[in-house]
């Protein structure tokens, strides 16, 4: 078995910068969530359920598997608030995001590096391995995207051709890094979070991707 | 933190009230599946299949949250039975239904109360606050109808223009209020399901709906 | 409720057995995976993910149900391992894979008998019934599948002419069967794996299937 790696203890203040970051990538999270449902013209209600999910579904999948019941993004107000907020943005000031040639793709980048760093950092919390963090720190960032996209009929962003997992693994990868070598818990998370969402972008920017696996031809679908 | 609110205790009676309606919903939400999977021409195994799941999904869902292990759904061999007669019905005696315009909706639309009101009482009772039992009494009215939908590729039913979600909010939102004012255990979730049962049929009907969100143009999907 | 059946004690040689099994049936399911992922030209990541998301996800499920947390797909450095083993293989030796006419369909049949008897075993063994041991048995073979097949758009194997969730079924039944008859815990894993991957594949080569259920007219989606 891996060895279980023990979270560097946080101060007040670290405690809420972490907090902080958790319901910034709801808000973000739920903005692009609310930004694919106006595209789909769903009715009000059913873009905030989709903002809801694309903020929610990963952390609640995260919460499930380290055991911290109820899940944080079904228990705790601010969350519901910050995607509620997200939404009702994206309801009534669309203009906003005219400028985001992108935004659904944007708003999921930010969301993205923040939940990496601070889903790894929770599953630490609970006495987890570096594995299990890692996986469910990228489970987290990418959690919310694949739910939305799966109820969108969207082709999920972790099977497209840009790097995105990979950006989330990063994240993750680097916040656990910072656990194991007693990096200052002020510092970490910002790098995690910043070179998650800077793979993500620039590979969004340039095209970015990792090589396609080759097949000559197809099977059946059987 | 929101507060706990406490369930209001019940007599053996209501809790067999609660049970029936439970069991009860889980019958017609296999209907519901059962007729779903009918239209999609499934052999007999693939209908029990999707009969199960929408009517066990969303509780198994609730159970995960609130740490009510093992899923009911799977332990208790009374919601397997009930699922399995009303697969049964379905394939033996599908001229029952022939009165029906949508047996898919109108089934759903019983099993969404009775589940909105039964979740979130379950929620209480295991000691969660007004929030996660009115999050995940919806959650268990409409989880199975999202794993239907999802499987046999229709659009999901939270998403369609009718008003589906709302109806189950509503339901569990009256539950829980119930329990906040004291109201009797025995007249709360006959009120709350009724509630939400009508306004799904008359929206059915009448083809209420909220409105939407607009856009001018399509973000191309990437 | 249903009585819980004891799970007979294994010594150290049967409980490798087991483990043995199970990161066996991860190895083949992430195969079956990545050819999927494979014939959707999918990238190197998009590929392993899927491939680590077919060999998992029906565990991670069942670890959810029996309160087995974190789930072992997460934990286990072994599974991640043979899932990535799986991956690399169809991406640098495909033509290994050029003998067989359905490969994700043959790689699929052999996980399902090895989760099917090592899913039900799991669950007998944290204590619970025989019909939670069978649906979760059931539910950890064809769960992987399920997750691959959404995510790449194929329509789920659970949902298709051949028997599939039958022949799971009836491999986490022999299991439990055997744990209730006292069986030897070295021959019925065997047993039920066997039973399990031979109807499976007969059913592939004979085309055998469970009647249809029928229906004149379609109910519009609504």
């Amino acid at each position: 078995m891996l060895p279980i790696i023990p979270a560097i203890p946080l101060d007040s203040i670290e405690r809420t910068l972490y907090a902080s970051a958790d319901i910034t990538a709801a808000f973000v999270a739920s903005i692009s969530g609310a930004q694919a449902a106006r595209q789909r013209r769903l009715d009000l209600f059913g873009l905030i359920i989709i903002a809801y999910l694309t903020a929610m579904a990963g952390g609640i999948f995260r919460d499930l598997c380290i055991g911290a019941l109820p899940p944080i993004g079904l228990a705790d107000w601010r969350y519901l608030c910050a995607t509620l907020a997200g939404g009702a943005i994206v309801l009534y000031a669309p203009q906003w995001f005219d400028r985001f040639k992108h935004p659904v793709a944007f708003f999921d980048a930010l969301a993205l590096g923040f939940y990496a760093v601070v889903g790894a950092q929770k599953a630490l919390f609970y006495g987890h391995n570096a594995q299990v963090a890692i996986l469910l720190g990228t489970a987290t960032a990418v959690g919310g995207g694949v739910v939305r996209d799966i109820l969108l009929a969207r082709i999920p962003n972790i099977l497209r051709k840009e790097i995105y997992a990979v950006a989330a693994l990063t994240g993750a990868g680097i916040q656990v890094l910072g656990n194991t070598l007693g990096w200052s818990a002020t510092f970490t998370p910002w790098l995690g979070a910043s070179a998650c969402i800077l793979i993500r972008l620039l590979s969004l920017k340039y095209g970015w991707h990792l090589p396609l696996s080759r097949t000559e031809d197809e099977e059946p679908t059987r």
